[in-house]
């Protein structure tokens, strides 16, 4: 404790997604993470409430960044050309952690208690969007379908993103989904 | 036992809804639940697993149906259309239960527990509906992406249902959604 441990947080992260890939999410301890990482479990605790918010801490910065891209844009395009674009715009955090993303969708897909936590998540980042259109004055069900759609084109780009390395950037992904969602229902 | 019980289920369901409204879900047991209908224990587990499927066991029933009506649709329409048109063509079974509908979606808002597995069940049901499309030769992402937005669809033209008795048939609401997505997206 007290001494120095350069990049605990990246060394516990990288350990907890080795030990849930080797093991299961669920016979993995944090006593087991922090000895594969070199570190205390109190050092753990430092930086995670419970093994869990190692796969899910960045949730909040997303909806943070996806919110204020809604806030903020201008007024134009659709409301779901607003939200796609927010979500592109929300991607640098991941963009940079793609072996960390592919990782840990695997986790989620072999957990189904974390399936069920991604889901929430995911609904409430929907309705965050929703909530931030209608700030921007957008009246329902418009908000709503828009904020929905949005998730399913920022689900299916990512998919497309961690699944193909050669798919191009998060961003781009998300942009081509949108492109295809508008070419399903006759925009374009 | 052994007793004529008529509606047995019909009050079962009824008294669950009663109960989980007056004092939440997690305070109710199966207990209160058969007393409330005037029955046994035993003649509820006749009909449902635990107290938690009085609320999905129309979920299957749902999902068979949505899948069936995109395997045998016929080859017109986008992928989308096709979706959404299965949606609307599997809601008689809900059609003529409104009350049951309003007063389920008002216990599970109120329950997280709950509201973790309607996300996990409709997954299931998006996840379902790409397969069928997928079966019918349309590729991805056009099939995830048309199964995502076809389930945001059918999400938005229920909550409408749910919400206002003026809005007409929920096959009207899941057919207006539909519209308003594809004036979202530029198409009509």
């Amino acid at each position: 404790m007290g001494r120095w441990e350069p990049d605990a947080r990246g060394r516990l992260v990288g350990a907890a997604l080795e030990l849930y890939a080797e093991r299961g999410f669920d016979q993995t301890t944090v006593a087991d993470i922090a000895t594969r990482a070199g570190v205390t479990e109190r050092t753990f605790f430092r930086y995670f409430v419970d093994k869990r918010e190692v796969l899910f801490d960045g949730a909040h910065t997303l909806e943070t960044a996806v919110v204020g891209g809604i806030t903020s844009a201008a007024q134009r395009g659709t409301p779901l050309d607003v939200v796609a674009e927010a979500f592109a715009g929300a991607t640098s955090l991941l963009e940079e952690r793609r072996d960390f993303a592919r990782q840990r969708a695997a986790v989620i897909a072999a957990t189904p208690g974390l399936h069920e936590r991604e889901l929430l998540k995911l609904a409430g980042l929907g309705a965050a969007a929703a909530d931030a259109l209608r700030g921007r004055g957008v009246p329902d069900p418009a908000a709503g379908l828009a904020a929905e759609a949005g998730v399913a084109v920022f689900r299916i780009g990512f998919e497309r993103w961690i699944g193909d390395a050669a798919a191009g950037t998060l961003a781009a992904c998300i942009r081509s989904a949108l492109a295809e969602l508008k070419a399903l229902t006759g925009g374009g």
